[in-house]
């Protein structure tokens, strides 16, 4: 098969290894992710941003075609126990295809608004290890005990570490393909790297002592540009778009209405449309796959319009304020003084007073929302960094940017509010 | 306002006129734009093609303040009353904005489905004047004759031939956006053209003996190859995309679904799930216009889904499949002694007949699909070419391309039928 | 090796089989296509236009790096002895990289303006046979056969035909590489098309009854836009950049200068600075081959900045208006009426008289240019369009673009004068 | 007019104030630019960099020319005796044209080669200000004065301190344009930055008090990603271009072949074809601005070519080297170790030894290379960064990563060594 993608071109899964790619496009499980966004609510904020889960699992699958090429480049510098077999390939293209299966529609909201709820990774397990799952089907009937090993690898356990690490690390071909498409989408043009220059620069590390497989290395003279730009385009894309005070404020609105909700189902106000999956956390239990499997953003969106009619007015209003997007505004706090832990739950207590003034819940209308991330930890990565001559170095020792920001975190706070209360409040805490 | 779009890169309302952008942005019938997708069910062929009617609304504004900008430039030449004002600025901005605005989900198909359906043009209309609509309001507001005024400029009716042309016209503002727009979402390269250099090579052609305003002209010492590049993207986007097998076949199987729908309903066949406009319809009525905008692509889609567990085993057959994406699969006929009418008509009841045979209902599994476009047409449009010295001539008259191509007609022939009886019917009728 | 290319990103040649690229990119020979512009005087009308020769004959090894891949990928359809052999791979990315070893500056220029001179493809062979160039040693070292088959292969002559037409045919690597490095130096946006696209369409037609090897074909499924963009990318680039009449009367002017020259050392006016291959020239003998390596870009600027000190007032002149780029202006014939032989003629005889009159010498003063190309010519080439069923089709047949321009020729007539009277013939020839 | 440009697509200079560009374009001085490329030797390391300062100096008027729309669509903020004048724009243009126009061919390098040199910045007053160049010539035909305005704002000058650093800062329109053609040419992919979104987020900083004109400022909520990525962009052109081995090595080479030949000439030793301004430095003069403006590119590259037939051996193999790329190789000092003055000095030592040693002039044969920039620096330029709300404030202390750069130096220290002496001074010093 061959397709045409925007971010990369052309597209094809042509050779015999690849043709489980063509399989497993076909179950209904992926081609669910068809019905799901990439970025969730960040439309709002980036009207190009409607790609889906789907385009980005087949873009991940193919940059891991293109490095599993370039592993057999080099592997040849391996003991033949650690070079990358046929059948370590397919798990591979598979595990990329399938590593983002379990997402629902706006995920992250979803697990941390759902009591028991339980997270993407461990719907992924589930629907590649169950065997009611045509994903399971496609791949038992390539190999039983493929699914298992698929699973595995998708987690970052393999025994070949540098496989288990593109899969799942920090410069794994996850992140490859969702900064260029997020980049692409959206249109924020600091979230580009140059994928062929970085996958040219890989090398192998020299074998340890231990004769275990060595990680992945980039070649210092060619490919240091590479991962320090990869690192810069995941801080730009977070800065301005995985960050963004309306993404994030919509996202937080849809929690409010989904724990409201629930909460009105336990008191038993009856509300219309509601999907299985809800019903089910309402009643305290875990939905079913069948169940989570009907969710996506048509649904939830669906479900949202439905409760805009609702008997419960802070629900309904939240609702109605969403699909018309009159999102909450944000308060940025700033500076230690601002950020640190008590003062910021100070000015929260400030707005959730003046909120109450105003009739209005605090509960579901005041937010304190902190956004966290480390751009680049030498800690938490095995890639390193080689020379013709000496030691193999770590990224933050070579790199005159990543020293810099090695470690460092970048954090957002913010309050979110309905904007009628907001210059009142924001006078309030004198941010 | 300001936002980054992943065409046009930076788009701005900044100015006192363009502030009606923006308060139009707000209303319910454009924000619901962004739940339908500019190109229906394209994005099963072109992965990419998720993008809305609402960015594409937002892009055709911002060619349209573009374009007026460069007709300000250019006006000096000539006399005050056939020049832009600053209303007339206004109206063409909101009519940019607004010129799809009455598309409901996958509407070309819709048109052609319901019977007694109304085309999206009259629904534009009907939005733009019927003053319980946001939109309505929104104009209104600024001065009671602008809907009016909008309403016929988005209707291709202006006293300025020029603007009227600008957003109704072969190279009208919609078409810029949506060329380039369409080319970034799916991939397809040949879909460009260079906007920038069209706009800046646009003149007034010599005014009239009768002193009615001049039409627009090309530069042909600078411009011919924009036109030309826009001719041929287009054509390019219709022979790639536009009439591409998987989209049309999907096309054809919601309309043969929405049919059939339509059919059990008359005949008191309780279907789940159905929307107030597809009932009206079942009723031999028009919908409301508030029945109308609730219809977008994921209603549409939930509208499908819901009858896969309708009783009428046709109707859930081909909603599980198209929901599946297991689409009908197209047979396409070529050279004149297969496309011409009698040979056509004779190739779908051969079709028809082997349907039968397969214990499939013909009318729903069968379809003759045509789809034809003339990429250019010299006599369909007021845009010549004008040099430093001669007469303004015809496109045609003057390009390499344009003269051999000016008239022509492209068209595809193609039986679209299930996979499991298609090589049967190829075989059979020798395509 | 591995260098980064403004057109093909990364460029790499690390194979046992590429190597041989590295070597011959140290000879003298190919370092001096550093010296000479891909396109001549172009920058005077393109900025952007001062690629080298040297940076497309890299680009051009690339391209047909990239295409022995796709061979090998495809090869397996044939009977071993029509594949692509370790040796041929090595022969063709040698020819691809040396095609144009023996282009002078502004070569097309020189060709006609030199009697007795030699087209550059022979001195391309010349350089490849000759055993006292550094391309022949490296050559001869990998095999003493090579150099003659690597200038059979550029001659476009070679035992696999298919191998022979990606060397020297409508789609060659050549062109491939010119059109993209052109279209991105100039800033023409027109001027691109899908080069992956293209070669990953690539089939082999059918086997002939005679065994012999077949030609290359396109899936017409999948690649005919591929080959109409690319021959629609090409003739933009004609109409925009290779027939810009501020090249063509630079070229003119430089022409006129050089024969000026030849004519004045002829009659003893000794002119400073003179490269000896014009002295040759101007005595009638050719060059050698270190006389013509000599030359480059550089070499010819600097004479014609010497003569403008030259005694012959006539050459003195042309190199001055040359130099600070106070180019001939042009006067385009438009219609069968101004451009057929007689009428064209009778024009010019005007322009010449009015040269006269205005006491400019009409033999360098006054040119008649005439540019032509046919864009696509079916007949003249081999690549044919194959689908899953049915036979081989010629792209004229089946592609709507191409039918259209099959055959079809381009010209522009142009005469060349002097500015100061351009006004005066334009009104006496009444273009 | 209106041209095409590789980078910035189109560029027009059509109103009255932007005529000046026009008329100095036409001047010996701004077409000599063509013959000096941007980047001296890259292209040696990067064959696309073949872009001219001519391309560069249009470039960077374009530039200033939407700088200054941007600047009068803010303006309104300001008291009208700090707006922007109408013959103050036309003096930015022209010093945003002409501020390179002192630079001769691989200027860095002369400077420092020669003795008593003079620096380019100087060369750019005097072609200015001296009554004898075309360029003073329109400039003074416009306005008597405007001469030494263009010249005072070349050199960062002017009342309005805003547009002195627009001309001359770090955020200047020289670099914006650098930093975009340098990538586009070379084909490094990280030296991109959004322009259109920098300028729109430009505003004016709030009045001081003292009522001096107010610096431009970045809107923080806009823009802060803008100026980050263009301190980036030019960090990785540092890294990956400016400072690339390659073309460090072949400066040097250069610089040491002109000290050399300076050194035969005072020796008396007769050097064939050398320009007037060599040997002008040679007999310890200043060469005058005739002599300098005589050099060029291929003037350069001619001496050189020159200089490989001259009596002196050691200029004769260093220019033979040049010309055919054999380049001296670089020994990359690491680590603090290694890098401060004493290690670098005792490195320096043994490579002169051990050249000594091998026969070769270590004075010509060793080179102590030591490149430095520092990417941001907070303390040198005025730009702040505004909010909605609060003080103005430096970007350091407001952007995460500008914040981690502020003031922080990049230094790559190496050795430069003909080829084979390499490896034994490697292992001698250990690096």
């Amino acid at each position: 098969m061959i397709l045409r993608d925007p971010v990369h071109g052309l597209i094809a899964f042509e050779s015999d290894d690849e043709s489980i790619i063509e399989r497993l496009l076909a179950t209904r499980e992926v081609q669910r992710l068809r019905r799901i966004r990439q970025l969730g609510f960040t439309s709002l904020a980036y009207p190009g941003a409607e790609h889906t889960r789907f385009a980005h699992a087949v873009g991940t699958a193919h940059v891991m075609k293109r490095l599993a090429y370039r592993l057999r480049d080099i592997h040849e510098a391996l003991p033949f126990w650690h070079r990358l077999s046929s059948q370590q390939t397919r798990d591979a293209l598979a595990a990329a295809l399938l590593h983002d299966i379990g997402h629902g529609p706006a995920s992250h909201m979803f697990e941390s608004a759902l009591p028991l709820s339980v997270p993407h990774e461990v719907w992924t397990d589930r629907i590649v290890l169950d065997s009611s799952s045509d994903v399971h089907r496609v791949l038992a009937s390539e190999d039983p005990d493929m699914p298992a090993r698929v699973a595995r690898l998708i987690a970052g356990q393999h025994e070949l570490p540098y496989l288990a690490r593109a899969v799942a690390g920090t410069f794994d071909v996850d992140r490859c393909d969702y900064l260029l498409r997020d980049a692409h989408a959206t249109g924020v043009r600091y979230g580009n790297f140059d994928l062929e220059w970085f996958h040219r620069s890989l090398r192998f590390a020299p074998l340890a002592a231990d004769g275990s497989p060595p990680p992945l290395a980039i070649d210092g003279a060619k490919g240091l540009a590479a991962i320090e730009s990869f690192v810069l385009a995941r801080l730009f894309m977070f800065q301005q778009v995985y960050f963004h005070k309306a993404t994030r404020s919509a996202e937080w609105m849809a929690r409010m209405a989904l724990s409201r909700a629930l909460h009105c189902m336990r008191d038993s106000v009856r509300l219309p449309n509601t999907p299985a999956a809800f019903v089910a956390a309402a009643e305290g239990r875990e939905p079913t796959l069948g169940e989570y499997l009907e969710l996506d953003d048509g649904v939830l969106m669906g479900t949202l319009h439905a409760w805009e009619s609702s008997r419960d007015d802070v629900l309904a209003s939240i609702c109605k304020r969403l699909r018309a997007r009159e999102l909450f505004k944000s308060i940025e706090l700033v500076g230690e003084a601002q950020c640190e832990p008590k003062a910021r739950a100070r000015a929260w207590e400030i707005a959730r007073d003046i909120s109450r003034e105003a009739g209005l819940d605090p509960d579901t209308h005041v937010g304190l929302d902190i956004a966290t991330d480390t751009p680049f930890d030498d800690s938490k990565d095995t890639l390193v960094v080689v020379y013709s001559q000496g030691a193999a170095r770590k990224p933050g020792d070579v790199s005159f940017l990543l020293g810099r920001l090695n470690g460092e975190s970048l954090t957002r706070v913010r309050l979110i509010v309905p904007g009628e209360i907001r210059d009142r409040i924001q006078q309030a805490i004198g941010a």
